[in-house]
């Protein structure tokens, strides 16, 4: 646990101006639409043309991660992508971010520098510039938000409220891995904590533990549609779990669906941890989340097209609202979706 | 306190998409350059041929604001105000805010609603639409993160860095009022830690109050600056103390600077709590902080007009690198000037 690490250089050392300086050396820009960057009251940008896309997403320890098992590192990388993601399920182009944290007094400068670290890394993988941010600390807990700036043209941008009847659905990559690590990683903790003399047993688990960790936001499918010139007629990321995001798909749109079990793509270690905990791996993939896979529908002419798109699997299509929304299990009973979203003021 | 309401309702009774759809209801759109709101990955904006601005700021709960007596109301007004007064201080007009919290369960829905009602207000009075956002529970603390974004043409941006020698150094209102309001707060706050049956005294401090809990960001300024058709050679807005501020200026755009301890404005009841507290009233102007004015720089001939402006003041002018940072004192002595920023990691 990094926080508690007692041996590095304690943050009052630096001051306020003395911690910005410090983090901002690192810090390169490679956008030319970034005209100014850190170190004004506000960054300046220049997006002549395009549409400006704009989001933003909060991480909240003991909520969103628990940093007994979470490196510092992977939590920046995670914090950049999931607000990338949110941007290329706009089919746009994440240019910009702001992060802000708040940490705690036991933090060092050394662990803050693990977080950058993973920003850092995470900015550079997606190609975006870190123009500002408020670093502060926090008297409980670390917060970590990033706000997220991309550019489309108008034309390009996918929203969720363009399903057509009769439109392809697609996912990409394999759901329900994410949390299925977040499984693992949470009995392997509850073990620990009873008796810490057995060491977590991880092994042969590591795409699920990646996935949870350290996931990935989908540039290349983003970019293999361009590519394709395709323009899907909706689009969403999957964070919280195929279900919900569908269904949010079809309201917004004002359709229905129909989705197959048997096409849902799940990856053979989701498959068994889910055997492992008496658990329906379909249930990982339907309610599960944080798989920053995007979902997005596409008219049923492109079906070809799509085909030839790596990591891209068709798994229903849309239909009339007064069909619902629904799924053909592997019994052929047909199963109603619902809209789960984070249920974390309840429990 | 409100957060201890335990009569109003349970959060957890409407779930993610309910509070989201709850808390939509009341959010209104008026920019032209808002295409898409709240309700998809990502808001969409349209700032043709204009630059785009950015800026941040994080508020944790026990380090920018303490619950016992900041009203919710007025904290989510304040989370607006002082990120709107950094895209003012780039001379720029904001345009749309992203809002993300994390409220811990004891927040009932009611005191949800107290702090998105003075979110409204505060974007109904600085004409900013909420485009964005995120709502998550926390373990802890009470956290608000706001992002603005605004629009400008390149040639009316004002930058720390321009200020040339011989330029007026210029501030708006008056200054020290907020932490001379935070000072009488936190007094009231221990007498009656050590004695509930005292009820706080806060009669005849109504400005220093109103100036800590709700501070209000100088759009009046910025429209008078763009009608006189003035372009500040460089601006900040006061967040951390009027030496600090003046610092930054003074570093980003290699200058050196005189001021006069006697011009620098402060109101009626900031002397008469530093009198109270025994300490000197230009400490609170030159080092507190939460001020929200603007501190900017005008060439040499733009005094007239700059005098014409209700509100602004000349303190003081831009010299060279080689003559240092001072102020000139009552007394005539030289006093150097000096960065600090927040210091709470080394409280």
């Amino acid at each position: 646990m990094q926080e508690n690490n007692t041996q590095g250089t304690d943050i009052s050392t630096l001051g306020e101006f003395g911690l910005i300086k410090h983090l901002s050396k690192s810090i390169k820009l490679n956008q030319t639409s970034t005209l100014k960057g850190i170190g004004d009251d506000a960054a300046v940008l220049n997006q002549s043309g395009k549409k400006t896309i704009v989001t933003t997403d909060l991480l909240v320890e003991g909520i969103h991660f628990d940093l007994m098992y979470t490196p510092l590192r992977h939590l920046g990388y995670k914090a950049i992508v999931v607000n990338v993601s949110d941007v290329y399920a706009m089919n746009a182009e994440p240019k910009q971010v702001t992060v802000s944290i708040a940490i705690s007094k036991r933090f060092t400068l050394e662990a803050i520098d693990e977080i950058y670290e993973g920003i850092n890394m995470a900015c550079e993988k997606y190609n975006v510039d870190l123009v500002g941010g408020d670093t502060t600390s926090s008297l409980t807990g670390l917060c970590i938000s990033v706000t997220a700036i991309g550019e489309a043209d108008e034309d390009q941008l996918a929203y969720r409220s363009g399903a057509k009847v009769n439109d392809l659905i697609c996912v990409t990559g394999d759901l329900g891995a994410a949390y299925a690590g977040l499984q693992l990683l949470d009995r392997e903790k509850r073990i620990f904590e009873n008796n810490p003399n057995i060491q977590p047993d991880l092994t042969g688990h590591d795409y699920i533990l990646e996935r949870q960790l350290k996931p990935e936001a989908r540039k290349d499918i983003f970019e293999s549609l361009q590519d394709a010139k395709i323009v899907p007629t909706s689009m969403i990321d999957i964070s919280d779990g195929l279900s919900s995001e569908l269904f949010h798909i079809c309201e917004e749109s004002n359709v229905g669906c129909q989705i197959y079990e048997e096409k849902i793509p799940i990856d053979y270690e989701t498959h068994k941890m889910a055997e492992e905990l008496n658990m329906n791996y379909s249930i990982f993939a339907l309610n599960g989340g944080e798989d920053y896979e995007l979902l997005f529908t596409v008219p049923l002419d492109k079906f070809e097209e799509i085909e030839k798109i790596p990591d891209v699997k068709v798994i229903g299509h849309i239909c009339d609202a007064s069909k619902g929304k629904y799924m053909v299990a592997r019994d052929n009973t047909e199963i109603a979706l619902q809209a789960q979203g984070w249920t974390n003021f309840t429990e």
